[in-house]
């Protein structure tokens, strides 16, 4: 049963969310994926974000652009932990995305990641991190990958 | 029966969004006024964007800070035009409001006005603008206000 | 009889209006399109924002780059709504294309879309939302346009 | 024996942090607190982190202002899940302090909250969510405060 | 007769403008004032430019706020040299002006000053170079000012 | 005798300040250019300003990007009207070499440009606007380039 | 004989670069300080830099707002450390002041502080830690600084 | 025995940070070169920094994109001067980089240069000039540096 809650706006977001989605199999963590529009299929949405926690999840990652409205609605319909990512967008390089998506009001957080694929990436780390508190085999996971990365930087000097 | 539906994201939002209930009263438009958090109360924010052209609602104007997500989520749940107000947030003067509104994808426009008050008196002048299309009383209170505007600019002079 | 004025400020525009134009022929809305540059022909766009309405235009879209005037200008010559479009500009990416557009003082609205294509688009569709208060065929559309680009949304799910 | 480290970067961050301890208190979970600055103390920095986890800690949150390292210097220290909270600066109101923390490189994420008081108290809602998906108690009380603030945002509606 | 029209979009400008009057006079440079809001007296404003040379002035100075397009639409419909002002603007701290008037498109020049007090005293320094290059005593009089400068920049050392 | 000094920062400069150059030429206008660096060649840089009126010149043109300091301290040693083109920067747009170059304190004038190719051709036009309020035939020449270009404008429609 | 240089572009930039004298006195570094105008002072400027080392000055600071061309062309005029700081403007915070400052071209670098105090306060310990290199005694000055800071951040942890 | 540390956070700064590399060669100045990521090698970096001056070091150069936190923590844990290259990022063009690297609080100055390959020179230069204050040879050939980039100012006129 997948724990993680992968969404998009659009399935343009595919390109920079797939890197969530490695990151999650990397990680050996089930996820389920959705195109769901905030504009487009709002009860969608809010369907979605109501039934989230009854459905087994335990994290939703939401990725989307310009006026980035789907991790902030899908938090406002949720207790579940919401990570948003903000996909970089044509005009305003995804500054629109970010600031559409960090900025809530006090009373509904959205844990934001960076911009593009750094945030994609990491938002599959802290779901990871998250469920890696009641999940030793997770956690795990995580502190492998960091040892990896770890190496793999000590490694690079050598291209110097 | 009211005309528009004034609708504000939070209370604290009233003291830039009774700028447009003003001008609306001054120009002879029927509103209703509510408060409607998109984050807060998402489930009302549907219904009323879903009843609203059922309810004889001809325009929708919404006004809300920082990650705003009031207008577009309205206008992702009606057929009826929205204009959304910028209302001036604490740390970034705005420029979120702004950019959360105004960015909207392809296919669910917001029809953005000014940040702050300036653009809350435009949404009702602009809403006025679209019903006087079909009402000409309201199109002519619009032209008599243009009239006294222009008039009182060519007064001001003597200030100088 | 066209209902809308398409207004762009140069013919290098066009690029991002024929999104607008084949939007607005896909609604079966008329329009009519200029080349009306604010500062090239300024008497021009006078002229054309003070007949509008007499012409039988019910909404004017113009669509402007850099210290885009157009819009606004156009504004102030008519009572019609103006809906402006931010076209992406060379050096700031169309921040400064939406500020010159969006920040209109308190008495004359501008409609202000997203920057680029998307804001093209939604241009056609908030002139279709404005006249189909009054025009149920146009109205249809819309709803129709809704309805398909939902499917097309959740169709899009099949490609991740 | 606290659940979450609350970790400034400086005694003038108390002024924002406090409205963390606050909500922190009022759901119920327990918290230690402490001044730990990334640039003049940066052993001590780097030691809490390392030790976070094995203290029993599971969420830690950082709060900062300007090239704010905090939050992501810790994250580089522990897997357990980091939420930072951009503190107003002075000069660029926080601009500088949400793009200090935010743009992590891929792989350390830290979950960012909104600029100021509204994202230091999303932090303590967003640590509750986390801890709730193992703590039934917890999870109680983000279901009550939700209740709670969409009764308030309804009735502030008769103050209009 | 006056050589510089000193022109501002509204009456509220003339706290920045009244800088540049008062600088105009100290250089002994005759002006004539008005308020010409692009907006309200679009009519008006284009008469101005269009009559300014045929009238005898030699530099036209706008000062504007937000989306200021005062300086540019006098550019348009005239030949004589026109300075723009960038009002400080009470959201965006006159980033909106100093775009809406810089970023002018080929061919239509506004020579744009500093925003605000800065902006309106050099916008009556600069018209005083340009009439210099025809009128010794105004030269000399920008020479005075600047030695005056100079020494005051020189003797406020002391107050360290 | 040349009546326009064109100083350009760097020999990267040229690719945008060309644009000046030709439209100068096509105004008839003479002028000399070169090369001088603010920040190698500062002593030259500060001759050059000094001796500009002695030499005949009327109008200084000055592109620079980045830090550009070109354009503003060519106007703190010469009377004569200086027009800054900040030219678009790699990392920022020419954000900063706007930013440098038109925030100037009150005292010392930059008459300052659009970013990039609009601004390099404007700042030719500038030039003969202010030379031509002594020069009839300059001014002749900038209303016939202005007719043209409206002539242009209006052609330009058949394009659609 | 003074070895630092400390040097503002204005009297009025004291208030910020008082606190860079305050700490340059607590170190036990002597300074000397002068306002010289970039803009009004140019030859001042040009030989205060050009005879900076044969004065036995080994490093200057530069404080400066707006278009802040002094910290930059003291650079051009030395081969001596130029250390800048940007000061707060009024209107945009001092992102002009940073940006006309950080953003020099190759060849000729400043090393650019924070914004405001916090940059005055730093480019003092800058300097200190280029004068510690070959003087014990100041070198000593920095490390007890650094302790005792250390221990305020420490110590502030009480007043929570 | 190398004076200057050169430390980069990625490799992939390296197409960037070899620009200072080459600059230290030419100049005849020792450096060593490292990757040290701040948050994949934070115990690297912190043992980097405490042992810097005990290994001979002199100056610290450091380059980081994104949230760079390199060159401040560098600073944190060394008395060394420390130079912060901002490395344009993919997303914002450094503007992240450079507000995360040059913000830093009173206490722990970093040397903030231009975002890039022009930093990256001048992170060299600026070191030189550090240098160069107790070592005749090195200040000898910034001196020819300067002299030599002034000829190809002054020559690259021809080119015009």
């Amino acid at each position: 049963m997948a724990k993680v809650g992968l969404i998009m706006g659009s399935i343009s977001d595919w390109s920079t969310m797939r890197v969530t989605a490695d990151q999650l199999t990397a990680l050996g963590i089930t996820y389920e994926r959705h195109v769901i529009s905030a504009h487009r299929m709002p009860q969608t949405l809010q369907s979605y974000g109501e039934q989230a926690a009854a459905n087994g999840l335990q994290v939703l990652i939401a990725g989307a652009g310009g006026a980035a409205h789907l991790p902030g609605m899908l938090a406002a319909n949720t207790v579940l932990p919401v990570i948003g990512v903000p996909v970089k967008s044509r005009a305003l390089n995804g500054m629109d995305s970010l600031l559409s998506i960090v900025q809530m009001p006090g009373g509904v957080p959205v844990a934001t990641m960076a911009i593009g694929e750094a945030g994609a990436k990491n938002a599959a780390l802290l779901a990871a991190q998250i469920l890696g508190l009641q999940d030793e085999r997770i956690q795990q996971a995580v502190i492998a990958f960091r040892a990896q990365q770890r190496q793999e930087a000590e490694q690079s000097e050598r291209q110097l």
